[in-house]
């Protein structure tokens, strides 16, 4: 890794223990009969590389080395990581990357981690990067500038048709997910139902959505059909 | 101020960006006739102190001075900051005090902020410190060892008496605050109603609150009866 400036303890604690994105297991009901238990994942930033990328970074012919398997199949965190550079100097200086590779590199940011950083990253979901803001990605064998693929991730939830089917959604829906904490009890509408054949159920919040409503000390969670607006409802028992 | 450990810029930077709280006011209409404009300010962390603290924290016989006063008629950041210094060595170096003194010293940190020191604080109302974690503040004249009052300060509205009967809520209810932000929209639950004779309307969150609703991108700000559990209504247009 090259040479940076230095960091404080606490900056460095908190980094090595954000890495590892963290999940919480609802064991309340949901809003349907049968529905699969639910997973509330956190994810803290990150990034996906593409292969020429990988190369650039790690050096000629390295490829991702798998280090912990993520919740979804065949996605994991990899040992690599890279240091996210910014406006004046502003940097991350260790920021996980995810496997398996893709074919374009993007970056992963909290709200927070954007104002550390100095970069204004719109709120998207993965993969609609175009006209987002760039970065520097240093790794310990070389130098990449992005001209695009900063973004704050949209909240989501991976499922499978048939959970789809089971909530009354499909692919590209929007849900709402209520989240009951002790004092901080939170509903978060705009999650992206993202739905495919393989996928495991499985809520995507960032680190600043997980800290308002303290995910970890969750009473309830429940994943429910958009209601919109104020409330939605249009009467009657739900 | 004492020595430290080293920081790198962009926790520097953070940190100066961050310890002048800022607002939002919203042009939405109110779901009550009449209702005054809503103002929504994003509590950066903070602490408050005691006259003997103040002494022993800044030089005998000082008291705080005034740098900007606040929302609120009466109350201001202070000049004074002090450093707030958690186990293992973990501190956030230049915390903001707010006046006017008060009989007791509190710290309210965001969070973010509390995992950053390594403190587990829980989600407390101002004031209501009994059983809380302690830490160790550090000003320029000497050092303060409070054995309790770090909180993650609960969200809350300030509002008169007036005001409270405009919403049809009294003091110490519950409210519900909806922020429609692009892509990222967040109902909070469990605002705190806190009216008296005299305090403006004014919704006070915190920074992790704040940064998962992206409160700076807000298209509409309502305050809103509580609604409980998953919706609460009753039917009917509301």
């Amino acid at each position: 890794m090259v040479s940076a400036e230095p960091l404080d303890r606490a900056t460095v604690e908190r980094i090595v223990r954000e890495i590892v994105a963290h999940t919480v297991r609802s064991g309340g009901a949901a809003p349907v009969a049968a529905a699969p238990s639910l997973v509330v994942s956190i994810s803290a930033r990150h990034c996906h590389l593409s292969d020429e990328h990988v190369e650039i970074l790690f050096g000629p012919g390295r490829t991702l080395t798998p280090m912990k398997d993520l919740y979804q199949d065949g996605f994991y965190a990899a040992e690599e990581t890279v240091m996210v550079v910014g406006p004046r100097r502003r940097m991350l200086p260790n920021v996980r990357v995810l496997g398996p590779s893709r074919s374009y590199s993007q970056v992963e940011l909290a709200f927070t981690d954007s104002i550390s950083l100095g970069i204004d990253a719109p709120v998207r979901h993965s993969g609609d990067i175009e006209g987002t803001p760039g970065c520097v990605l240093v790794g310990p064998a070389g130098v990449v500038e992005l001209s695009q693929g900063v973004i704050r991730a949209a909240r989501h939830v991976h499922m499978s048709h048939r959970d789809a089917a089971g909530y009354g959604v499909k692919n590209k829906d929007l849900m709402d997910l209520r989240v009951e904490s002790p004092g901080c009890s939170i509903l978060f509408e705009d999650l992206l139902v993202r739905a495919d054949d393989t996928s495991k159920l499985e809520v995507h919040l960032d680190t600043d959505e997980g800290n308002a409503c303290h995910l970890d000390a969750a009473l309830k969670i429940e994943l429910l059909p958009k209601k919109g607006g104020s409330c939605g409802c249009q009467g009657g028992k739900h």
